[in-house]
This record gives structure tokens, sequence and C-alpha cells, in this order.
């Protein structure tokens, strides 16, 4: 597996099965049609179609904004919303960039951990109504959640939806990975449940993990009620024109590819299940709680003794490049994150190679695993 | 002629007049190459490569990073020179955003006019020297300046890096239009003059203007010296991931494109002394300086009493949609800015709508003109 110096890993293919000749892109390139955009034209209407075919989500495009990725649509956000500083919630283990957007847009860091039980991850709804009633001005939440792969329930987004109409805590939330969600999981998008409960929100997403276009940045911000449609109007108008439009219509091309991304799901699913396999049969001591969307698998090597960061050692010995648990937050110590978007063998061989590479006695036994 | 929202058109050429098929993009494209980028690649050495070859200016690629595109790599250095706030020296009239990307930085802004002398435009030296005494801290050079096309000489440029070095203020030299100086002009990247004297500068720049891909999204952001390189080592990780890997490719390969650009250059020169003329022949109130770089032409339309805001009359009256001059600061007060970078014909059609939709009796004069 090759090292990736960027925390942000997106799904990677064999060219084989990636979606045939993209000629809406090429059409554009050769009609030299590469000027600047300002704002989201097709990408509104796209959107909104594609929301409400996959999620019964009616999106007023006129809501919809452009900017360059969702890291950038974050920041700006949060730099609209907290103009003085003030405190923003995270819920640990969460995406490494969080904490450096918030440090980015000069507030302050709220811990709110997630909580597991039983192999189960949800959000701390008591821990985040103490953080709201503390102060905290803005909740980014990660939904679906890197790097468990949680797909928040209804119930507990319309709870989450309760306590910030109830503090009026603005919600962000992340639904970058939510086109990612597994077949049989129901991915919720946020605004329409917290417009309906009177609690204000944006949305943040793109087409760029599930039909990994990364690269080609270009990320939308939904206002999810009329108080956050103002709040957004207030964009600096330079943001879209830094969005780019190759990658606009890459956007507007594949949210309407959904067979493209099913099948994409459908090989992370099988990857997944053989990842589940391989770690049982090779390393009984790894524990992994499969996840619900997306392509990451976030593994507890605390069983198996190989420290704090695990990756590190994993690299060394193994050959093997992870990502770093510790990036994630405290509650990422001993676990490490694997990008399960890549070939069949390339898992086999990833864990073979770290099979081989520690004594059977440092890798802890079934029973550990399920204790 | 096209109105546009963003202040910051770029050449439109006819389709026929482009470079032929854009394969560096293309092939990206179809092997899926669509991931994040970390940092400027192949970048640093083509424009190394271009730099030296152009201007004799010897960049250390080490100094050179990523940013999305030149606004931004503008607004991440501010951030960076004045974390606190602080002053930042501009020349009006000059290209609108200068004045938004100060604020965005939360930044205040120090006029210092340009100065005009018998239709020769100049740096303010002696304004600058007093901005820099009172505590501006960045001077935001536009080199060759929009909107009028003012290429700096080297003497000028020798005294503000002293007065730079002399106060020890940053400046940021935004270079975009330096590959589009005009034939028998000479440029001059600010860098290798700042350092040679001691003063701290910063160049961003991109292939964006030069051969038209604005909204591919990619610039370079140059360390002008070593300390102005430790500071740009403390720009934030994400700023290079934020930018287009398909805008890095094409910047790549349009750095190695001076035929391409050459060409472009010469059609910009033409359209440059026909539109002189047409304004000779039918509006000869209309003043006008020709640019030494670039494809704007400022226009100066005093003389024929449209008001302070020539761009509305001009759109309501002649169906003519100029740039109006009042975004580039109080100087533009009725001024409109004209793209050059169009076809004869445009050039020719919007200048005899524009004397077609007024009485002669308006137009001023050539003694008006020339006096
Ligand atoms: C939850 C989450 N948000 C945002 C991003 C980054 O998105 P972008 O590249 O559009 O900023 C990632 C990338 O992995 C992610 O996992
Ligand atoms: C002087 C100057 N700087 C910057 C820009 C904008 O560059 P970018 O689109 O890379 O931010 C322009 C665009 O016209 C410009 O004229």
């Amino acid at each position: 597996m090759r090292l990736r110096s960027c925390p942000c890993s997106s799904p990677r293919w064999t060219t084989a099965s990636r979606p045939r000749s993209p000629t809406s892109l090429v059409a554009r390139i050769r009609s030299s049609d590469l000027g600047y955009l300002d704002g989201p034209g097709p990408l509104a209407p796209a959107f909104s179609a594609f929301a409400d075919r996959r999620w019964g989500w009616k999106v007023d495009p006129a809501r919809i904004h452009l900017a360059t990725d969702v890291s950038v649509g974050i920041v700006e956000t949060l730099r609209l919303a907290l103009p003085d500083g003030g405190r923003v919630a995270i819920t640990p283990p969460v995406y490494p960039p969080f904490f450096e957007l918030v440090e980015e847009a000069r507030a302050e860091i709220a811990e709110v951990p997630l909580l597991e039980t039983w192999g189960t991850w949800s959000l701390d709804l008591p821990g985040l109504e103490a953080a709201f009633a503390a102060g905290a001005g803005v909740f980014l939440l990660c939904n679906p959640h890197n790097p468990v792969g949680l797909v928040h329930d209804r119930q507990t987004l319309e709870a989450l939806a309760d306590l910030a109409a109830r503090y009026d805590v603005l919600v962000v939330s992340d639904e970058i990975h939510g086109p990612l969600t597994h077949p049989g999981v129901r991915f919720e998008p946020f605004a329409p449940i917290a417009e309906a409960r009177g609690a204000r929100s944006v949305v943040v997403t793109s087409a760029s993990k599930g039909w990994n276009l990364a690269g080609v940045k270009c990320s939308i911000v939904v206002a999810g009620d009329d108080r956050t449609a103002e709040l957004l109007d207030r964009l600096n108008d330079e943001v879209a024109c830094r969005t780019s439009i190759l990658g606009l219509h890459a956007n507007v091309r594949a949210l309407s590819c959904t067979d493209w991304l099913d099948d994409a799901i459908d090989k992370i699913v099988a990857n997944d299940r053989l990842l589940s396999q391989l770690l049982t049969e090779h390393l009984p001591g790894v524990v992994y709680h499969r996840p619900r969307a997306g392509y990451l698998a976030w593994l507890d090597f605390r069983g198996i003794g190989l420290g704090d960061d695990p990756a590190l050692p994993l690299r060394e010995h193994a050959y093997v490049a992870l990502n770093s648990g510790l990036g994630f937050g405290d509650q990422g110590r001993g676990f490490a994150r694997l990008n399960l978007a890549c070939s069949p063998d390339t898992l086999r061989e990833a864990v073979t190679r770290i099979a081989s590479a520690y004594p059977a006695s440092m890798q802890g036994s079934l029973v550990w695993r399920v204790a």
C-alpha cells in the first residue's frame, strides 16, 4: 500500500474498474471552457435531484452555494457563524482536519467523544448538551462519521436537532460520505430533520468521496433553513470563484452516475467482508467494528500490544502503511485506519504481511477479540 | 460583449485560436488521476524553468508553494504575515478584489494611489514611504498593474525594495499578468530585486491569465528570501490540498507553451492598436493610455460626460458591458475597463455601438483628447 501524506484518502480502484471515458470533462477541455465560476449553476439542480431520489431530501436549489472543497465549506461557514471566535463541538475519534479547521477559523474546540458500547458507536447526546450549555456555538457533525463508519439514525438526529434548537447551536453537518452508505442502511441528511424542529444547520458535501474526485476541487454548502440561508448569503463572493469549473462539471456528471456509485459500494462492502474474514483468520487480536458507510476501516490494535501508534511499527516491520490513529484525537491511541477502497489482493497482502511480521503470541486470540 | 459577474475576466478567444487538444489534461482524466495534491510537485521545476528562460529569474523550487488561486495565495500570505491584523498598502486604481482580500484577512487598507503624469502612471514612492512609516506591515504590489497595464521599471522596484528593507515591510507581489508583458517591454519579477536589497517579498502567480486557465484553480506562492521562506513554511497544509490536480497539470503544460503565449500577446497588442485607432476615429473624447502588459484597457470617459460610472449608461444605451471603474477605488470614477482579449470584430462593434449611442456633441474632440 502506498503511503499518503494527506489524511483524507479516497477510493483507489484499478483503472479497469473506473467509469468509462469521462466525456463531460474532456468536452469542456476541448472547447477550452475553463473560465471562472460565479455560482453552482447546473450543480444546484443536479444535487437537488440526486438528494431527492437517493434520500427523499428536497433541497431548494437557491439554498446551495459553491466552495473549493468540503474543508473550505466548513471553515468559511465557521468564520461566518463565529466571526469573533467561539467554541465548536467535535466528536473524536474524528477526521483529523476537523481539529485544524476549527483552529483555522480561530475558534476553540470542545471535545465530546463518541460513545462506544459493545462495539457500537454513538453520539454522546448528554455530553453534547453539556457542551452546548457551556457555550459551544457550532457543532461540527460528521454524518456519516469518519473513521468509524457510523451512520447516525433518525432518532439520534432528531434528539440532536432538539438540543440544537434549544441552545440555538448551528450544526454544520459534513455529509461527504453520505453517498457511500452501505446497502440496507438508511442515511439521513441532517438538514430536513433540523429544519422541521427549528434548528439551524448547514450541510457540506461533494461527489468527491463517492466518485473519487477529491483533486478536482468542488463542493457544495447547503443552508438547511431560512435563517442559515441568510447567513450563507454573506459568504464572500470569492468563495464560489475559488471552485474549479472542471470540478463542478465532474460533480454534475457524477451525481447522475448512481450505477457506478452502487457498484463502488458493492466492492467496498465485499472488501469489508473480506477484511473481517482475514482478520478473524490471521489477526484475531485486532478488533474491527464494521463500517455502515464509507470505505474506511478503523482498527483497534490495542489487544496485540503495538503501542500507542500501531501505524509506525506496522510500516517499519510489516511494510504496510495505515493512517495513524493519533491524528483522530486521544481516542485514536492504539488504533489505525485502513482504506478498503483497494483491490482485494491489496487487502490480502496487507493482512498477510502484518500477520507474518509478528509472532503468533503477539496476535491475541479469537477470545480476546470477542471480549 | 457578455456581461461577466466576476471582475476578473480572462482572455476569451474564439475556439479556433486555442491551443490544440490539451492532451495533458485529457490523459489525466482518462487514467482517473484525480486525487489530492499535497504540494507543487512538477509545477515547481516547471515554473523555475519558465521564469529563468523568460525573465532570467532563478527560483529555488523549494521556495514554491501551491494555492487554489492567486487570491487565496494573497489572503493566506496576509493571514500569516499579519496574524493580529495590521495595515496593508495598496495602490488604486487597482484590481477590485484587493480591497476585499485585505478585509478577508482582517487587516486594514492604506491607500496610496498611483500617480499619473502626462498619461504615464507610476508608483508614488514618497506616498508609500509615508504609509510604511505610519505602520503598514505589508504592501500588496500589482506587478504588472491591473487595470492600467503598468509594468514597473527596475529603478522603481529597486527604490521600492530599499524602502521595504528600511521599514521591514513585506511586499506581496501579484505577478499574474507578468507572462502577458508586451513585446519590447521588460517585466521585472520583484523577488530577486528585493532579495538583493535585503527586503522580504512573496510572489503570487499562475498561468491562469496568460493561458486562460482561471477556472481550473491553481497558483503558486513563491518565497523571495530565506526569512519569507520560513513564514511560508507555516502555510496550512490544507492550502496545497485545496488546489486542483487538473489545474496543476494545466499550469505545468502551459508554462512550456510559450509559442501559444507569444501568439496570444501578439493578438492582444494588435487589438490594443486597433482600439486606439477606433477611439481616435469614433470616440476622440475617450482617453486611453495604452497598456504595456495584459489585455485590459482602462478608459477615461470623463471628457464625454457619462457621469461617475460610465459602465451603467454604456450598458443601458449602447448595449456594451464594460467593467465599472468604481470597483477599482475612488480613482476609477468616470472610468471603465474593457477586455481586449476578444476578436477584433467585437472591439469594432463595441466602439461603433458606443459612438452611435451618443450624439457627436457629447463625444469631445481630438483636441480634448490630446489635452
Ligand atoms: C469527513 C470528511 N470530511 C471532509 C473530507 C475532505 O473533503 P475535501 O477534500 O472536500 O475537503 C474528508 C476526506 O477524507 C472526510 O473524510
Ligand atoms: C492582478 C490580478 N490578481 C489576481 C487575479 C485573480 O487571480 P485568481 O483567479 O488566480 O485569484 C486577477 C484576475 O483578473 C488579477 O487581475
